[in-house]
């Protein structure tokens, strides 16, 4: 099993949020992956999957493209190891899940951590980076620190949902994590990689969940090297 | 089984958003059940269950209040009927969506449709509802009115993971619906009954949705009384 994700101008640098689901995924269904390295500006490693995107697995010759369908592929494929899911509700609702921490988390935390994160790049990827994220943003980089102090207690408060429901249970999938603890640990994870803000605080049972998920696997999560 | 429910001054108009929930799991549980109205000021008729909010039931002697608490007693007592939630994933990610539709639905919807609820009410109620709710929010009822056009485009922006992941699938929780529908459907259905906006379009999926919803169970919410 390889898995191909983005990397920094340090190959140990690794953080896209859609990659860390699939990483995850990988762990909880008991699967040794090679982790490939690639750039924003060489994107030939993935060409037999046909996306332009990662994460990418390349699975015993079958290559598989888009974090939603490689966990999906990985259920079926194996039936064997613990589910993802939880049956046929149970996949239906992680996609709602899937797409909050998509359009919630994602998209919330883009501009609060993208000025951290292009330091991270290659020259080439920051040149190619930069004038499309700009572009997506509607405004610079630069002008995105200036709109930080606005945004984060915005990007707080979409988080009640998820704070509310973790008063009552240790993982979004109950009493043990499943694929829509991963989606949504995802994002987290790829501005603690990128960034040196502390955007969820001690206290906070979103910061206990993110602790316990970090103390999956060994320390799995925990281990993966930071920017900052 | 008894179902406790908040009426306006016409007792066939019916809007609490939680009871709304627990009204269409009862039908999914395939229970009989008789509807009993009752004013915010005069709750008389629920103190046997120690809640002062709706809705609550009375089943064969035994009381239950707090809809999520009800749902769970339905679920785990009429196992023969189908599953609200699809087992211990499928009732850990609803508790999200429950948490979700609270957070965004009811509390983004409130001060949209607020203005139209209130005719709606006996004078006591009104008395007794005002002066509270305005304290909530933070401003007077006629101030909503005044913030509508600038809140409504918000709310609909909110709505983005249901109607991304309605694209791919009939239900939240998939080929037919379960609780997690039920409990984002109360919000809406309240939003429906109690106030004359159209927030949600035709040609959007959350309204093809919402259609599904309506015709759920021989078209029992589509027969609700509306408001307007």
């Amino acid at each position: 099993m390889k898995l191909f994700e983005l990397s920094g101008a340090d190959e140990d640098i690794r953080f896209s949020p859609f990659v860390i689901r699939i990483k995850m995924a990988l762990k909880h269904k008991e699967i040794d992956f090679h982790a490939v390295p690639i750039k924003f500006t060489d994107k030939s490693p993935i060409e037999p999957s046909g996306s332009k995107t990662v994460p990418v697995i390349e699975d015993n010759g079958k290559w598989v493209k888009e974090s939603w369908d490689i966990a999906c592929y990985l259920e079926k494929q194996y039936q064997k190891a613990p589910s993802l899911f939880g049956g046929d509700i149970g996949t239906a609702q992680t996609k709602f899940i899937n797409a909050w921490s998509d359009a919630v988390l994602v998209r919330g935390l883009f501009p609060i951590i993208v000025s951290d994160i292009i330091p991270h790049f290659t020259d080439e990827d920051r040149a190619y980076f930069i004038p499309l994220r700009e572009k997506l943003l509607g405004m610079t980089i630069a002008e995105t620190i200036g709109i930080r102090d606005k945004i984060i207690p915005q990007f707080n408060s979409s988080l009640t949902p998820l704070r509310v429901m973790l008063k009552s249970q240790n993982f979004i999938c109950g009493d043990t994590p499943g694929y829509a603890d991963y989606s949504v640990f995802g994002p987290f994870q790829w501005a603690r990689i990128a960034s040196p803000l502390k955007l969820i605080k001690e206290g906070d049972p979103i910061y206990d969940w993110q602790e316990r998920m970090l103390g999956l696997f060994d320390g799995f999560a925990r281990s993966a090297k930071l920017g900052y």
